[in-house]
């Protein structure tokens, strides 16, 4: 019983796959039949099994006939009631939850001890700077080659971020291995190692693939138990709480994970999980943090870099214009850090001869990056200038400390403790020492995250944003040494708090989201700056999200990875444009009465995965749609060598029939004969490799492989024979289609021509569709594909002068690498648009001066 | 040029009336030439604006010759601008925040003034203690039934929370009058008035209506200024931003308003709106607090109920348990909230008596109801037993303080201070206040949230479950003295963080929201008990759910709005029906070669909206969907009274011509003559009232009123003509539709036969459809509306043995009013879908057992 349950659950696996991202309309009949037989055969088996236990429940009533027996009853019941929960939801994302927090610990635990083991090993010979030195680069070096060689080895899909892939994979495209057991192991153990090595590379981008890798195999795992469970929609539902685990855990921040993995991944966001993803952050976080009370590092689960501002009076009104600035400059400087990054992408690319080299020895672009950013930060070298002793835990807890470093006047009995120890320079200020920090760190890190080892760029660009945020607030310190407040009582400023709001702006602009603000609250524990955080939030979005796409929607257009880009900020121009617009008009179709031949012109004239069928090229009445491959095997099938022995059997027995018929007038005996000696001949062809016994009738039984008999028909046909097939194979061009044993789409997506592109964007990303059939009252006049969609998005399409580009994205578009080749499918469209125009809108008339392109 | 483009905008705010819920193809044929025309005239115009401009630069250029003409030439170009973005989003939220943040102030600001009123009447008497109940008394009742009055006189829809209308409406449902300034005035003065008496009542849910009022106001004002922003798409967005604007306002919780609203207001939620409703939240709340430093309450931005918990050592990890309790019980508290709220609705409605009494004095159950609950409260009766002297946000700072009211021990020195003072009784125990507290309000803020006055639940339930944390929290300190941790340091437990724990999870659990937890962090201003309230709020939401629907969605069956209900907690059970068990088999259709009389019987059966345009009977291809009104138009215009007249002229014609031809052979004169003559005899119909005039030609002109004919032709047929017209009209209706002229809708949604339920309900919820085609390879098999699909996700419909019904759903069932008029169609959809099953799949043989209904 339980095997069956196993192996239908199994066979709802390869479902799956074949259904691929059926989001919509790709329930093909028959896996609809399948499914169907398949649900029937679990209810009915699901039914006997209830039959059995209550049989079973009778017996144990009629054998024990004692007080206890309705105890047992109704333990017996109960247990059947736990074993039927273990499919649900919330136990599996317990599940994920604990797994997810115990993997974060142990990482985090293993990171610790590689970084101090670091710090031993520097601190142990510093009597000779040279070897201290070696030790200093070495360890980084060799961490971080390994780190790289061991993905590249086990899978390179663990290789960067994750976070574009998982975006992809949730708007419902499937990458392949992108969620397998050695990209887990080789993502875990890579991350351990390149963060152990003291790189600005940090760990949340990694850890949303870690968890939506681990909820994958749980739910494999699960799926043991609970076949019926197993459903695509549920995937995909768990992988969306999955990303929030992956946040959650990573900072130990439940709604900040949720509400960064919902903005990071998802287009539209179903409500109806919302609960899952905070369920399973709640947990996950909750464990992750009684871990380090159990193993003693904290007294009681507080946040990770707890601040002690003060809650009577965080900041003034009137330091709001200095948060502002700080937001705005992050804007800037996000996207900044995205174009480097990019950037450097590209300039490695376009690198032939560095490229060529690079290909060869893998392993040395990881280790030469390392070893220069190693040397920079050597402390008693040019480190000593930008704290380079510190890791990033201890730089980020001295930037959000409660001291002011730039007192002035105070200078000498002002004690440095602690990490901020480290920015105490004797000759330069603190003001240099940072300054020199962030310019370094900032290249460096767009530098790092380039690597082919998994790394995320958030906790880089938090700390970065957090040194900005330190010196603008140090600054302001040491401009208003007694604060800005005028009547009573003094408050000086706190130059932690920028730094706080410094780190959530910057990290927010490079990755477009505003939920970085409850990160910094959930992160510190304090949300008394609220308000600061929020502007300088939405002011580094709003200018970041003007000049660069986000870091994932940029790995995602280098990755050229399928996914549809976001309308932007200033999107209404985009409720002028219509789906006639920009759909192509030429589209290849089948008639439901069309013959072989036209099957074979249409697939070999276009390369769609798709094609419309219609019911005839009069009406073009949309009936569904067919894939490619379906439509290739029936023609195969109809031009098969079983059918072609048909044939021939066919045609012998005609043949015999002729002669017989003017030999033997018993005709019916005769056709009796015949077919068997046509059997027989069938089958001696693998023996004699001889054509045409059946027409001489002979009358030896003789038993062949069938198997081998259509090679043999294909590797020696007599000339005769070539002749005759082709003959036959062009009747059999001729016959019309059976499209009975095709699996037909019946209800492809169907847009109306005046659909304006907003819409049509909107439904495409809701329903995860890649092509939508353009109908009129059921006739099929066009199709939109995704690529026709994202060249409207990306602006290449112009509508009467209005100019469908969003601002200044012709410096966005100068670092992209796709430009150049997708020029000649803008003109293409242009073409396809300015012919539509001129057929359907002959009334109006305009300059040609709008239709300049503008890219 | 101006005024074009202004009625531009109205015409498409009447175009979008008349598009109502087109999320998805009710894109009509004439709409779109009509917005196309539109489109072209605005582009046009635009260009003609631009040229103009261009010119008037020009002239300019020449005019100067000056160094300041290229200055000149900036300043206008940089005007035009800012005026063409002043329909931007951004400009528009800063409005809406900006406009919202001032009524949500002055409302504050007039409450405020309203309770100092009574507590100042209240205190000035304290001579006389039947004066001072008077005093106490008269004051809410009248107010409250001033606020009852003047809302039913102004705009009865500005009654409730308003939050069930927007999320029917966010869904795509147009709601009429639910968007109108009347509303907004009715809505803004009622609720300052019933938020002014005192009553336990909230201020959220209105708030939300008002914000989204408000937005729905300002953006027709601001279409007066940019015509071409005027989408649909775009308000429904904007209303999703106002709602977060609501909540955000009115606690200074941006990210939590923004949350809350997600929560409460939508099923699928796209994520580009999310910083629209961060950015204008934002600045709502800031702009809303700054109000309040300049208005000196406060020294600078801070939390509105701020606490001063202490941040070293917030509360022990043993102290978890006691927080789930707190989750668990504000559970169970909550579903008791919304099955009370609902049994005194249902009680009042089912109370014939009562009803009519009430019915005819509308505002007196407002004052019956009022007079009790203030009597309860008076401070010197039984209000000292419950803090009655206390207003809401006096009694919330009292619970969120941080001192231990219930000291052992200590209960001498320990100093009550502020409000904190109301709790001691100098006979009983702070306990037992604070027991009665709970009971006493619990049912008084059920009741009041009842009555016919702006209201909403939030506040009220958010009080009551701080009370019971901080019951929890008391009892918890005064069982540990010193504390639960045992090594070293002393930490006392903080009932205060109980009673922030409590109002979370009581208020999550009758909002069925997650999002509470950030809200009390952002009211609160500290986030220190994150992980507490993440569970209890997660626990309580558990608990709740499973039992009972949300506050809202109580209202929303209560009201009989069109909402399709969610997919509960263990959903997956919903993955095994599918479409074909619920569609309706009998669709009523159209085909492209029918007859008017087919038009006409389908009309008189059926009574649903739209109508299936299919291509034959025979091959049941669907074209398309047509508006019932549509059709009705169609044919009373084929049996129009013009056509009859046509009718009737050109039989006369043919007549006369049958004449002529016998008395004259020179037929076209006579016929030219005999249609001059037709035309005077149509004319003089209204004059002389005589039929046949026509026939006996005559040569006087007779100038009538043309449009007083059909009347005459309608009221005063002769026998003859009744005959006559009746077989016209039988002629009318065999001739074949022209649907030339009719609106067709050219892709209705279609479905698959074998799509789940489960993904039903995500594409009808994600495309907010009221019905879809079921079809099998372009051919029509059914159709599925929201009532069949509320009836499959409510647990009507069972399939092979699981019982497709949410636990304890019974319990559920038994508060709902509409359970005994949806029992037949159930019935019907139950005999539909065995009927189904019996076609189907013959192979499945299961015992009847699993047909019987769960209802």
């Amino acid at each position: 019983m339980a095997e069956s349950v196993i192996s239908a659950g199994l066979d709802f696996i390869s479902l799956r796959l074949n259904a691929e991202q059926s989001m919509y309309g790709r329930y093909t009949q028959e896996l609809g039949v399948y499914a169907k037989e398949e649900a029937a055969r679990l209810r009915e088996s699901g039914q006997r099994r209830s039959a059995s236990d209550r049989s079973r429940t009778l017996d144990l009533l009629e054998y024990e006939k004692g007080r206890c027996a309705k105890c047992r009853i109704y333990t017996v019941r109960c247990q059947k009631f736990l074993i039927s929960r273990v499919g649900e939801d919330w136990i599996f994302l317990i599940l994920l939850g604990l797994v997810m927090a115990l993997v974060s610990w142990v990482m985090d635990f293993c990171i610790a001890i590689c970084l101090q083991a670091q710090k031993w090993m520097y601190g142990g010979l510093d009597s000779n700077v040279l070897l201290q030195y070696l030790a200093w680069v070495t360890y980084p070096v060799v961490l971080i080659t390994f780190s790289a060689g061991f993905t590249q080895i086990l899978a390179p899909q663990a290789v960067g971020s994750g976070i574009p892939e998982m975006k992809t994979i949730l708007r419902g495209v499937v990458l392949k291995e992108y969620l397998t057991f050695k990209t887990f192991v080789a993502k875990v153990i890579g991350l351990t190692c390149a963060l152990g090595s003291g790189m600005p590379l940090g760990k949340e981008g990694p850890f949303v693939h870690v968890a939506s890798l681990c909820a994958a195999l749980l739910s494999k795992f699960m799926s043991l138990f609970g076949g019926i469970y197993e459903n695509e929609s549920r995937n995909i539902e768990m992988l969306a709480a999955a990303c929030a685990v992956g946040v959650g855990c990573c900072f130990a921040a439940p709604i900040g994970g949720v509400l960064f993995s919902i903005e990071v991944t998802s287009t539209f966001f179903a409500v109806r999980n919302y609960w899952r993803g905070f369920f399973a952050a709640t947990f996950s976080a909750f464990i992750f943090r009684v871990l380090a009370v159990w193993n003693r590092d904290e007294e009681t689960i507080t946040a990770l870099f707890k601040t002690n501002f003060r809650l009577d009076f965080p900041f003034d009104l009137q330091e709001l214009p200095a948060f502002a600035v700080v937001g705005i400059a992050s804007g800037f400087g996000g996207a900044l850090f995205v174009y480097l990054n990019r950037l450097i992408v590209v300039f490695m690319r376009k690198q032939k001869a560095i490229n060529k080299f690079l290909m060869k020895k893998r392993l040395l672009f990881p280790a030469l990056v390392t070893l220069c950013i190693s040397t920079l930060t050597f402390p008693p070298g040019f480190g000593q200038f930008m704290a380079g002793q510190l890791t990033q835990k201890e730089t980020l807890q001295a930037f959000f400390d409660n001291l002011t470093w730039s007192k002035q006047g105070l200078a000498e009995e002002f004690d440095y403790m602690g990490h901020s120890q480290a920015w105490r320079h004797p000759q330069v200020s603190v003001f240099v020492v940072l300054v020199i920090f962030i310019i370094m760190k900032f290249w460096m890190s767009a530098l790092a995250t380039t690597l082919p080892v998994p790394c995320g760029a958030f906790m880089p660009v938090f700390l970065i944003g957090a040194a900005f945020g330190r010196l603008v607030g140090e600054s302001m310190a040491a401009w208003f040494p007694d604060g800005i407040h005028s009547d009573g009582t003094i408050y000086p400023i706190v130059p932690g708090g920028y730094a706080v709001v410094g780190a959530a702006a910057l990290s927010g602009a490079v990755t477009h989201t505003v939920s970085t603000a409850v990160i910094v609250f959930e992160l510190t524990g304090q949300i008394s700056h609220i308000l600061p955080v929020m502007i300088a939030v939405i002011l580094a979005n709003a200018v970041a999200q003007s000049l660069q796409p986000s870091l994932y929607d940029s790995i995602i257009r280098i990755k050229k990875l399928p996914y549809l880009p976001e309308l932007g900020w200033g999107h209404h121009e985009k409720y002028n444009i219509r789906v006639e617009d920009i759909m192509v008009r030429d589209v290849r179709y089948i008639t439901l009465n069309c013959c072989y031949r036209d099957l074979h012109n249409v697939l070999l004239t276009g390369h769609l995965k798709t094609l419309a069928l219609v019911e005839s090229a009069e009406s073009m009445i949309l009936l569904g749609s067919i894939e490619r491959s379906q439509l290739q095997s029936l023609l195969s099938q109809q031009l098969s060598r079983t059918r072609r022995l048909e044939y021939i059997r066919e045609r012998s027995v005609a043949e015999k029939k002729r002669l017989s018929e003017v030999s033997n007038p018993s005709s019916e005996d005769s056709n009796m004969r015949a077919s068997q000696e046509v059997r027989f001949q069938v089958r001696s062809h693998s023996g004699c490799r001889e054509r045409w016994y059946a027409l001489r009738p002979f009358s030896f039984s003789f038993v062949g492989k069938p198997s081998m008999m259509p090679s043999f028909l294909t590797y020696f046909p007599s000339p005769l024979c070539v002749l005759q097939i082709a003959e036959w194979e062009e009747k059999q061009l001729d016959e019309q289609v059976n499209f009975n044993n095709c699996k037909i789409d019946p209800a492809p997506f169907q847009l109306v021509e005046r659909t304006s592109l907003h819409k049509t964007h909107t439904i495409f990303s809701l329903l995860g569709l890649d092509h939508a059939y353009v109908t009129s009252i059921g006739r099929l006049i066009g199709v939109v594909s995704l690529k026709e969609l994202r060249k409207a998005i990306e602006g290449s399409v112009t509508v009467k002068g209005v100019k469908v580009r969003p601002p200044l994205a012709s410096f966005r578009d100068s670092g992209t690498t796709g430009t150049s080749s997708s020029e000649s499918e803008a003109t293409e469209l242009h073409k396809l648009w300015d012919r539509h125009r001129s057929i359907s809108l002959p009334r109006e008339h305009v300059p040609s001066e709008s239709d300049e392109k503008s890219q």
